[in-house]
């Protein structure tokens, strides 16, 4: 257990991987249509003033402020109606002194007008007439020309995810095509002589590969494209064999697996055959996950997993989620995360993390946190989660009836 | 503004649309790894006991716990060694009185064995012998046949949503094909003469579609197909025209805009001229969102939601997704929320409820809730929203230093 006695913390692990790694990420060129879940590659300038000319957010008169100052119910301000601006129109006259425009919600102000008078505080005097019962400010009920967005100004930073609103915000900016990141090519290897496919009838001591699907999932959801290169016996030739040709397809390899006795170095000993700069670390300081593995080869980084499918979500979790999202040129990204009280002691060594997956359940006004417990090796535990709590490296475990931050899956 | 009068609350419009519409589902056979995403739509059930065997946990020897009782260090028990399991191997032997079996994390247990001691917790005493020195208890540091999933068990319940660990799960069960619903097939239309394709120079009182990518973003977020039907001018053979194409080519229609002075009845005219059973309801008492349509024809729903891009998102999250994931056939579900104090007061009418759209931002231990003001036609507001709080209808407003609930985009 050599490797284990200089355990990482999660925090200095994803620090010495991204000091040692920076993928080189290709940019292209998009329809609007296809870009949403990806990262803008290229910040999103404003092309044009939005709106190119002032507005009405109401519908109403055009008219020049001024000119209603002193309106009242008993005493209202008579504008002589200068016809009548149709939706998509471009007006074509100005508005002189005295005079009031027809407007509609959207439509553009007429040269001279500054602002609109709701509808509602106006009353037709006669079919040329309009008496105005209120005083508006100029800029009132209008959307002055670049309000939305100036030309030129920056809206959309680099490292942007496109979420349903900035898909939105592009459109409104009249970008069609966005240039964006190729999403990253995450290949997955698993490893060990008890793995069989899928569609396999089980004989005894076989177990069939959890983990690919497992992180084939979860590296969907983070929008990134899986590679599966398949599973590879406990066989160093084998092994290495399948990490070099998936090194060589993809931009970033996790393992899982391939931990245990005997077989243990095996990981190891693969990467470091394959150049520089090899294994940077073995062991976690995290429960579970300890046996996890980091390096890489020529500029490509390697994870490797626990074998146990909860242990290898886990470890995932803590330290690939962060790490990818850095690979991927993500700018910023928060988990999502809710308060709960927690229902039982959760116990812990000082000295390591303690991740413990936890039910979310809503009672009176609260969500209660309920860890899933049960041997390390069962599968059954997975889907009963809805998130994790961490019990930090420095703290001898968490109460009862604590509030406890719940990092949801 | 008579329709408006009797304004339907969020969750009473919810339940009337639920109880008028319901799309009949197709399920469909899909591989495991296209699974991800979307909702099952047969319970699962286990095919056979996971494990088939009993499974040792750790690396040790396989024993009959009765044999170990009573050993300590300084009396250890003297086992017999009977060989060695090998991963994946089938024990063809049975463990007797008096004998140790070495045995690997994974490995099947031979018959008579019913524990392991932990390879620490040994020493070999001879070649043909090992000492135990602590005690196991029967069925420590095994899986039992059976114990992760029992044959016959339902696992996941029709309805359920895959996400990354119901896929691992299905793996372990052995499904290499799982049904599931199509997708639900969502309409998208937009109205109002002022809406220009994206790639469109603007013209004064022009405006590119938000709403369309908007929804279509917010529609494949919900793991949908969105479908397009284009923009439609204020014309009302026009607008029924596309809306029957809409709903005979989709299982429900978003339609936007629309509801400008003028051509407000032209939406409610265009659902109710195409058949039974029209218009539900017109007006909610939300801010934004009150002009929000709902009904349907012939079995399929369609929504009217507001023009203005950040009014249209609000009424499809208040109300478009609940009743978009009950339709989709998901068993449940819940809105991410996080709790947050706010910066500011919320200001509110009884009998109404206001949304707010906020920004999240962390300082010291907890979440700061800003609200994201502005006049309600700027589409910039709509990037720099975390998620929304709701003040409730009966509430006259919220406080600042107050906690709310941020239901997160």
């Amino acid at each position: 257990m050599k490797d284990l006695l200089n355990l990482l913390t999660p925090k200095d692990a994803l620090e010495l991987l991204k000091n040692n790694f920076a993928i080189p990420l290709k940019a292209v060129e998009v329809e609007l249509s296809q870009a949403f879940g990806k990262i803008l590659a290229k910040p999103v300038q404003a092309q044009e003033n939005i709106p190119p000319f002032s507005r009405s957010t109401v519908d109403g008169y055009a008219v020049f402020a001024q000119d209603t100052f002193g309106a009242t119910e008993t005493f209202p301000v008579l504008l002589e109606l200068n016809g009548e601006i149709g939706m998509g129109e471009v007006p074509e006259f100005s508005l002189g002194p005295g005079e009031a425009v027809r407007i509609f919600t959207g439509g553009a102000l007429p040269q001279g007008a500054d602002s609109v008078v709701m509808v509602e505080h106006t009353e037709l005097f006669d079919s040329m007439t309009v008496s105005v019962l209120r005083p508006v400010a100029p800029g009132e009920n209008v959307i002055a020309a670049g309000e939305d967005f100036k030309e030129g100004e920056t809206v959309l930073a680099k490292g942007t995810k496109i979420r349903a609103q900035e898909l939105g915000v592009l459109a409104a900016l009249g970008y069609n095509k966005v240039t964006v990141y190729n999403p990253l090519k995450v290949g997955i290897i698993s490893t060990g002589d008890e793995l069989v496919p899928v569609e396999t009838k089980l004989k005894p001591g076989q177990i069939r590969d959890t983990n690919a699907y497992l992180l084939v999932g979860r590296i969907l959801d983070l929008g990134m494209q899986p590679v599966y290169f398949g599973i590879v016996p406990d066989n160093f030739a084998e092994l290495t064999h399948t990490l070099s040709h998936a090194l060589a397809e993809t931009d970033v390899v996790l393992l899982s697996g391939g931990t245990s006795m005997g077989v243990k170095d095996m990981v190891v000993d693969a990467i470091n055959s394959l150049g520089a700069p090899g294994v940077l670390f073995h062991g976690l300081a995290i429960k579970p996950g300890k046996p996890t593995i980091g390096g890489g080869v020529a500029g490509k980084p390697v994870l490797g997993l626990p074998g146990h499918p909860a242990s290898a979500l886990m470890v995932f979790e803590r330290l690939g989620v962060p790490f990818l999202r850095y690979l991927s040129g993500l700018k910023s990204s928060f988990d999502t995360r809710v308060k709960a009280v927690l229902t039982v002691n959760l116990p812990s060594k000082t000295g390591q993390e303690d991740l413990y997956r936890v039910a979310l359940t809503f009672s009176e006004s609260q969500y209660l946190a309920t860890p899933i417990l049960g041997k390390s090796g069962l599968i059954n535990t997975l889907t009963r989660a809805d998130g994790y709590v961490i019990v930090p490296l420095d703290i001898e475990g968490l109460h009862a009836g604590e509030e406890v931050e719940v990092i949801l899956f």
